[in-house]
């Protein structure tokens, strides 16, 4: 792929869509990006079959809460900061990064950091969307530790976590994330080239620039949401999407919680004002409500949508009065076998329903 | 100094009495230290000026809630496999362990590390008495950097913190404590001994062992406080002492929160109800009033006592309708400095008063 300051908009845009309201602010991270491309005038993304079965890779990421990113800006070093810490703590130079997630912000990171070092990045992510919890990832679903997981913040305080447990370290990566203000860059799943050909997810960050191509295309035809659909619908991961509700929002609780940004936005048909429908978040949107009754739920994508431009919209940027379509996308296979359902299907949200595939509700 | 199991719970006794509430349980300290006796057979402990300048010691201490520690018990591990990850983050062995501070439980710990693997421990500590929180020892108060800071727990979790600042490092590493359910092993403050033969309270080990001896001994005599006050007047930091009140505790609020044990303890003279004496506490006593004109307060050392038998009472066993006298006792010379009292005077605790030392009071 060939992602350049021309293209970062899209590639930004598609990411957000990807995100599903999580992944964090699109344009600081694409602030970030473009500033490292025109300093560094080098990024090396391979695909996954380029990568050796012995080569160490690491994944970097943004922890907290999006709503905090917006107001505490990284300095731009910590990614780098981060990564050598991971280097000192294994004792061997990192041979690629790859991707933990989808998103605005988080999509950006890893090629920032690739761009500073010339270290490769890897075409490939462990989600295919964005997650809100260190363990939600392909990653630790099918049997990575997640440790060490190194964690520093703007001011230059590291902390290193190591447990046999990955639902243990996000616990207490989690409160050193609050104590850091409610965000802070990781570097952790350090693993081996044979695991993440398997169990990562391929070619996410072409799709991610293709989605966002797709959203600007659309945007000059009459309905921007038929180009997106169409151009989803021949993708390998995300075959299914399905417009679940046109409409406005008309409430919205939203809180910075424990590291999470949380909340439910409630929706109501443009010519109402009674809310009919409703999404629930936790930074990512986790389950969409027409009336008391589910229409998608987690690890399915659930995208907000402007309603006249198709822009994704990220749980921190939502508003009251804002017109959207919501917008249902199956999640890639990996997500949705057993493993992947254990690891964050509804229960791991402590939401109590079944996951059930939303193209297979009536 | 000869410890040895006979004498163990003189031993207990005087840690207590110099832990002003904190510390940590003597009970549970006790018999950890019993059984690593009774288990190794060895205890190496040397003096100050036997350390070589350039040796390296660490301190260890159980951090958290004292409360927390009397459900919470801790494996008996914790402190090896925590010394053992400091040598690793450092790439060389430890030469000795420095107590940080003297406690019912933490003045176990490091014994009980010593015996377990036969690294000398020193007749020192860095507070002469207990503090709550990490940066409130001599070591940070003159300069030392408890950086690299190891945690762990009973399930055998890792957690590292490194910052430039001691304060950082104590809110983080307490953030993680209560992650880890309110108490937690550390291993912190690397130091060289040409550094803590100027910094360390030099001695403390004998003197709690004597202080214990003299509580005991007191008890068959007609008033236990006036031999407990005899001993203390000869000893090299705790010159003065004074009994502040003679009575009942009537009231008591106490909290476990933030990672300590919190509260104020009332207390009436024995033929009243009504509350005329209040000790406010975090983990240890910090400031002693009466009718709300304070007779004592940090670093000055506030002692709870039996009011029969001179046994020191921690802030977690504290009890509605206990008799008890309320002592306070000189704190040594190098926490009475300025650079002491910045680190570990009233305001570091919030408290918006000067400190004065109580023997000047009037």
């Amino acid at each position: 792929m060939k992602l350049n300051v021309q293209n970062l908009k899209d590639f930004a845009s598609g990411a957000t869509f990807l995100g599903t309201g999580g992944g964090g602010d699109p344009y600081i991270g694409r602030l970030m990006l473009e500033q490292a491309l025109l300093r560094n005038g080098r990024l090396n993304i391979i695909e996954l079959d380029d990568v050796a079965d012995d080569a160490l890779a690491v994944s970097v990421a943004m922890m907290g809460a999006p709503t905090v990113l917006l107001e505490k800006f990284p300095n731009g070093s910590e990614a780098e900061n981060c990564l050598r810490a991971m280097e000192m703590e294994l004792g061997r130079p990192i041979d690629a990064i790859i991707p933990a997630e989808i998103g605005g912000f988080n999509s950006a990171i890893p090629l920032v950091l690739a761009a500073q070092t010339g270290i490769p990045v890897i075409n490939a992510d462990g989600m295919g969307r964005a997650f809100p919890e260190l363990q939600m990832v392909t990653y630790s679903a099918y049997g990575a530790s997640i440790s060490p997981c190194v964690m520093t913040n703007e001011r230059g305080d590291f902390v290193t976590i190591k447990s046999k447990c990955n639902l243990t370290t996000e616990m207490l990566a989690r409160s050193v994330v609050m104590q850091m203000g409610g965000s802070a860059q990781i570097c952790c799943y350090p693993m081996e080239g044979r695991f993440i050909k398997k169990y990562a997810v391929p070619r996410t960050l072409d799709i991610v620039l293709d989605i966002g191509r797709a959203i600007t295309a659309g945007r000059s035809k009459e309905d921007p949401f038929a180009e997106l659909m169409s151009y989803l619908s021949g993708t390998e991961h995300y075959q299914y999407s399905k417009l679940l509700f046109d409409g406005k929002i008309v409430d919205l609780a939203r809180q910075t919680n424990g590291g999470f940004t949380t909340g439910t936005a409630k929706l109501a048909e443009l010519n109402s004002s009674k809310a009919s429908f409703e999404v629930v978040f936790q930074n990512e949107n986790l389950v969409a409500r027409s009336n008391g009754r589910t229409l998608a739920i987690v690890p399915d994508l659930i995208c907000i949508l402007d309603r006249e431009t198709a822009e994704p919209i990220t749980t921190e940027a939502l508003a009251y009065g804002q017109r959207v379509k919501v917008m249902a996308v199956s999640a890639p296979a990996l997500l949705r076998s057993d493993a992947g359902l254990q690891a964050f299907g509804p229960k791991a949200f402590g939401i109590d329903e079944p996951f059930r595939p939303f193209e297979s509700r009536e």
